[in-house]
């Protein structure tokens, strides 16, 4: 349990590459805690996510892309509650087999993300371990006080809509799993690449927060497929709903690839990571949704309602009952 | 990547274990992020630890001894910045071996540890891992604004002290390690399970918090070691200072392993996870200082001085030069 002598220490790494990635109440990570000053007339909103390599991500994929999700996939979270960004801490435990070349790259990322969403570095704890690297990132939001948009809020009568498109990630990780596949080789480059990127680098809808809070009744991220969330959310809300899969908004390339291979579509609805927001709201709301979904350069799609009851989520695709074995993906 | 479907979901094992944890705002773990209501007059200072099997904990530890060191040491470096706990993240990457015997031990140890220090569950993240397991504890603590004790505030002329005992947990790790040593044979059951447990089990000096508020100039928590950490508080303060070994209180338990293998003093001042406090204060505090760790029930022993200047720190043992090869324990 000593230190490896040929290699920098903690706090050298810490100096090198994450000191200048740190917000001022991160002390230059100098200090054991970091300070949030939390503006009186606010809440501060906190999530975790922790994702590990051969479960969240391939140890092989590109560092920054790593870091983008890590981050990524809780600044998600905090969107989902209708917060802005404040900071964040990381937890990181480095496998036997890191080097400076990879750290540089993978803080790099970090740094590119939490610039672009405002969201600063307030301190973090790196440690070793014999297994694969784990990414523990804590992200703190605000929101003015009682203005979290809560999971449990869904009202009979309230559409569901979803920000984005559905399905990219999960065509995106079967790409980066088994590139091989006929339909795989039928896409073109362009679409390719675009699911690849899906599931490499979760885009968090940090600019549709605001449009949340003012206007929706219940929301959640969606991380571990569409229907599997919409359930939990209407399950968590103690009512039910509709969901008709014809309505699920699919990207151009998730439609080509599910015109080569029909069977995607369930993949599509069921697979994880797509790191949309799922929420809903009363249908007078619905223009004033459309108008800050347009300011937030955001497409949000109508695709199901919420009924009194305690049934399970009914699903149809083109007026036909639509079945899943599991219906939800799990990182467990 | 899918659930087991022999085993209870991530939703089921957060309701079984660790919903009754759940303070206010934790929302009963059933949202995506968790609320923290800041009191106005306060600031919220919050710290992470990932601890790792193997490197911070055996894997075969009790499973409540490894939930109370991955909160106590986040407990502690709340204590050293003179924080009250406020609540806790958890994010825990199960191995491939796990069993519900143990998640509900941990859990049990959890819930204890929380209960005693006021520190309860806000929210959370489980996932698994084919290495070996993993915990990140985001803890929250408040102060009064402006009243973080800082790890870089020592002053030249500050008495430097320390709360409790040190280098309990370094022997205990040594017992932990390799029972077979001549000198732990040597040593009575007493002194064997009491260096043992201060290993397994640290005792964050939440107490002491408002005292160090109060009166310390500078704090840290010792978790890699006094001669390190030490050395560590004075260059962030860009002070320098003086150490007497002979001052540095240890245990009985201590004394005899000392006694028994006289090498053992170095092992003990550089050896890490004693999770006691040191801190740097004006000498005429000193008297209010033993005071107020009168009321703690903690020792408070002086074990020098800081001075001004860039020189490291000056380490002596009854008037000799103390030499020791890195003084600083690592977990990288």
């Amino acid at each position: 349990m000593a230190a490896n002598e040929n290699r920098p220490t903690e706090d050298m790494l810490i100096e090198r590459y994450f000191a200048p990635l740190a917000g001022p109440g991160g002390l230059r990570l100098r200090d054991d805690a970091a300070l949030i000053d939390v503006p009186d007339d606010s809440e501060l909103v906190t999530t975790v996510d922790m994702v590990v390599a051969g479960v969240h991500f391939f140890a092989d994929d590109p560092a920054d892309a790593i870091a983008e999700k890590a981050l990524g996939v809780n600044l998600s979270d905090l969107a989902a509650k209708g917060a802005e960004p404040l900071g964040f801490l990381l937890a990181l435990a480095l496998p036997t087999d890191w080097n400076e070349a990879w750290l540089a790259a993978f803080s790099g990322g970090l740094g590119k993300v939490a610039a672009r969403y405002g969201c600063a570095l307030l301190g973090g704890n790196t440690t070793r371990t014999k297994g694969p690297l784990v990414i523990s990132i804590t992200a703190f939001g605000r929101v003015p006080r009682h203005q979290m948009v809560p999971r449990t809020g869904a009202k009979p009568g309230d559409l569901i809509a979803v920000t984005g498109s559905i399905g990219d990630a999960a065509l995106g990780l079967k790409i980066r799993s088994a590139p091989e596949l006929d339909w795989i080789n039928g896409l073109n480059e362009g679409d390719f690449a675009f699911l690849l990127d899906r599931y490499l680098r979760p885009k968090p809808r940090t600019a549709f927060a605001m449009a949340l809070r003012t206007n929706a009744h219940a929301a959640m991220d969606v991380s571990d497929g569409l229907i599997g969330d919409l359930a939990k959310m209407l399950r968590a809300s103690g009512v039910s709903g509709t969901l008709k899969i014809e309505d699920v908004p699919l990207s151009p390339a998730a439609h080509s690839a599910i015109a080569l291979h029909p069977v995607l579509l369930t993949d599509a609805v069921t697979g994880g990571d797509d790191y949309e927001i799922l929420f809903t709201f009363a249908p007078e709301r619905l223009e004033a949704i459309r108008e800050l979904a347009k300011d937030a350069g955001l497409p949000v799609t109508v695709i199901g309602r919420v009924k009194e009851g305690h049934e399970p989520l009914s699903i149809s695709h083109k007026g036909e009952t639509f079945l899943t074995r599991t219906g939800s993906y799990s990182h467990f």
